[in-house]
Formats: structure tokens, sequence, C-alpha cells
């Protein structure tokens, strides 16, 4: 039986990721987030705040995978341009949003701050909005597209809203075993397992850890039999090189 | 005068980043790095092990940027495949490193063990070694583009030795400056800020901290002149919106 595979690309808008000066957690999120929805992130784009990169990422995005989920440039001012970006990637106007500006002039606020505030209220034309628990910039949706702020507690809130939205496939399970040896001396071991479960992926992730190497092997995969049978051989294969199988920590 | 611009591109290898097990630290890290010698990071991708992907993704880049930095995929186990899958993007054959082979040799094990440890000596045909301060899995320069290992400790050893072979352009300094206030409160003056020194890239970043919204204002450049001036008008405009400009933390 097939997997019903349902995918998204993440893109992750903004220059203080490339400098390095910020560090992205948002990533991390999405991704097990959307996977308990039974989507799976097949790729993710870290890009400037640049328009034509903005537009032709987005494209790009949204013609390959099911979903696309964008973090960064929602705010009011000069270098937040994801709205106009994502407008022009869909070929429609920005519009001023009823909604979102009448909820941003109930708080008062000189003319010219207001004029910027109301920066927020422009979405393309067609969009909807995303749950916006915190009340800071508004989220919305285009299509398979869902736009979203950059900070990291506004976007956790505005993706917590979104689940009903979300056509999933199969989720992908996860099983886990960590221990203290080289990845050499089970890697042939390893290649002979993964041959034997072709849907599943089982990936050794090498650590340095009080001073000792070890390695993580993770099973991923939608068959919980498969997975069982498959941790049980690890943990064999771990004995007998002559180490402990640790739960993975 | 123009900047003399030389741009990164990093490619980030592997399953365990995009599933969100995994956080990823490399990115901000090698950012800083390359920034100091003079390097941009103009975008950042995430991809999976997946052969094809990896071929696509490096031979995009390579074109496009003035180096490619790699991370993930150089182990001895099944799921590393990044060598070979530079040899492909290449169209040269893998082959066998003397150097890492006999360096792999010096540590005994059985037979089966230092058969999967040599997988770690393949390398692509005309690549160079880079430096191997910890002695782990080897990474390789080929062409512009340098390969190296995920694990963070790893991959930050091998890239500090990489610096006399870059060559660098003009090198991008920053200033920044925070304030607890709406970003609406001085989205006006920083757009007019920042088309007075269009050569200077000026952000505002939003957080949310202590229970006040506050944002920093960070600006890069090359010219330490146009640097100096456009923060002296930056905390200008925070004190005439009634709030203190503070050293950004």
């Amino acid at each position: 039986m097939t997997d019903r595979v349902v995918t998204a690309s993440v893109v992750i808008i903004g220059n203080e990721i490339l400098s390095g000066r910020t560090q992205d957690i948002n990533l991390a999120h999405i991704a097990q987030r959307l996977n308990a929805w039974g989507v799976r992130v097949a790729e993710a784009r870290v890009i400037p705040d640049v328009e034509e990169e903005i537009v032709g990422t987005v494209n790009a995005a949204r013609a390959r995978f099911n979903y696309v989920f964008t973090t960064g440039g929602i705010g009011p001012t000069h270098d937040d341009i994801t709205a106009d970006c994502i407008a022009k990637a869909f070929g429609v106007p920005l519009v001023v949003s009823p909604e979102i500006a009448e909820r941003l002039r109930r708080r008062p606020a000189p003319d010219d701050v207001m004029e910027n505030r109301l920066r927020m209220a422009r979405i393309p034309d067609g969009a909807t909005l995303i749950g916006n628990p915190t009340g800071g910039p508004q989220g919305f949706r285009m299509e398979n597209v869902f736009v979203m702020a950059g900070i990291p507690a506004v976007m956790q809130a505005m993706l917590s809203t979104v689940g009903n939205e979300i056509e999933g496939g199969d989720v992908v399970r996860s099983r886990s075993v960590t221990a203290y040896l080289g990845e050499s001396q089970i890697a042939s071991a390893l290649t002979d397992i993964q041959a034997r479960y072709p849907a599943i992926e089982l990936g050794s992730y090498p650590f340095y850890r009080s001073e000792r190497y070890g390695t993580t092997l993770v099973m991923r995969g939608t068959s919980e039999k498969d997975l069982a049978r498959m941790l049980e051989e690890v943990k064999d294969t771990i004995i007998a090189a002559g180490e402990r199988p640790l739960a993975d920590k």
C-alpha cells in the first residue's frame, strides 16, 4: 500500500537569518506541527527581503508542493514587503481588509502612526485571514500559501489556528535509539536493515557528547508494525556490536 | 563607489532538520564566519538526503553564487550520500583519497568495520581536502563548493581552516539599537532614513519580551561613516517618539 504523501515547503523570509544575527527556530516548530497533521516538510529556503526572490521562490514552491508556509515580513515598516510580494506572485492587487483595518483602528494613535499601522491591513485580493490570537500583525492564506509572522511566539499562535484548514496525508511516526559506538561499527548492518524496510527511512545521526562519539538511529515511516520490527533489529545490531541500546535523549 | 560583493549559498543536507527533530545551528555560524571574511550568505536551503535534490541544488547554487557551503551526509553510513552527489553534480568519478585512507587505516578495526570506515575516503576526482582538526569525517572542496560535516563542532572546526582559501569582498559591518516602542510609531521616519542611505540596509526586527513589544533596528553596510550617521538619525527618531535608545541585547 502506498502512503498518501502531502508535502510542504517552508520559506523563511529575512535578512537577519541570512546574516546570522538571528537564529531561526521557526522551521523546527513548523516541521513538527505539520508532521502531526500528516504534512511532510520537503524543503525549506531562507531568502532575503528582496521582491524578486520572494515572488520567484513562492511561485516555484506553491506549484511543486501541496502547501507553502512563509515566515517574516508582515509588519508595518519599509522592510515588510511579504504581502506585496504574495499579491505579485498571484497576479492580484493588494486590497485593504476592512476587518483588519477595523481592528487596528480600535487602538487610538496619532494619524501618522495609524497610517503606518494600516499598512498591516493590506492583503492580496482573495486572501483569507489566519487566526490572530496575539493581536500582532495579521497573517493570511492565499490558496495553498500560508503567510505568517517571523516572531516565533506570534508565528506559533498563528499556526495553531490553521490545523482544520490542512488536509494531511498519512502521518509519519518515528522511533529512535542511541548508542555510544562509531557509525562504522554498524554501517553494514544498517544498510541491510534499510534494504529490508524500503518504506521506512533509517537515519544515523552521529554526535560527540561527554567526550565520546555516539549515534542516534532514527526510523521514520507510516507503518507502526514495520517501525516496531525495525527498531528491534536495530537494537539487536547495537547489542551485537557490544554496546547497549539507550533511549534517545 | 560600488561595493565588491561576494556571495555564498548554504546548503543544509539532512532529513533530521526537515523533520524538526534537530534544530539547525550551522547556518547562523557559517553566516557570521563568512561575513567576517567578506562573503555574504545570499540564500540557504534545507534539502533531504535525496540524490536528485542534492545534485540539482548544488548545481544551481554553484552557478549562481561565488561559493557554496554544504553541511551533512559525509559519514560512513548508507544515508551519507553527499560525496557521491557532489561527484555526480560535477560529472566526475568518486576516487579513493590515499591520504584519507592512510589516516583511517591508522586506527585498527575488524575488516568489515574498516570497509565501512573507508567509505569516508571517497571524494570526487579533483577535490582537495579541508583541514580536519577533530579527526572526524573528511570535508573537501570541489571548485567553489565546500563540503562539510553536519555535527556543529566538527563543521566549525572544518570551517575555521578554510579562511585563506576564500577571496572575500567588502566586509559588511553592522550597527544596532533597540527601543521599547511599536514599529508603527517610527515606520515613517525609518522609511525616510532608508531612502537617504540606499547603500545601507535598515532592518526593523520586532520582538515581544518582558510583556512588552519592542524593536531592534539593524543597519548593515560597508561604509563606517554612513553607518555612524545613520545610527544617530535612528537614535534621534527613537527619542522623538518619546522612548530611549538602548544598546541592542
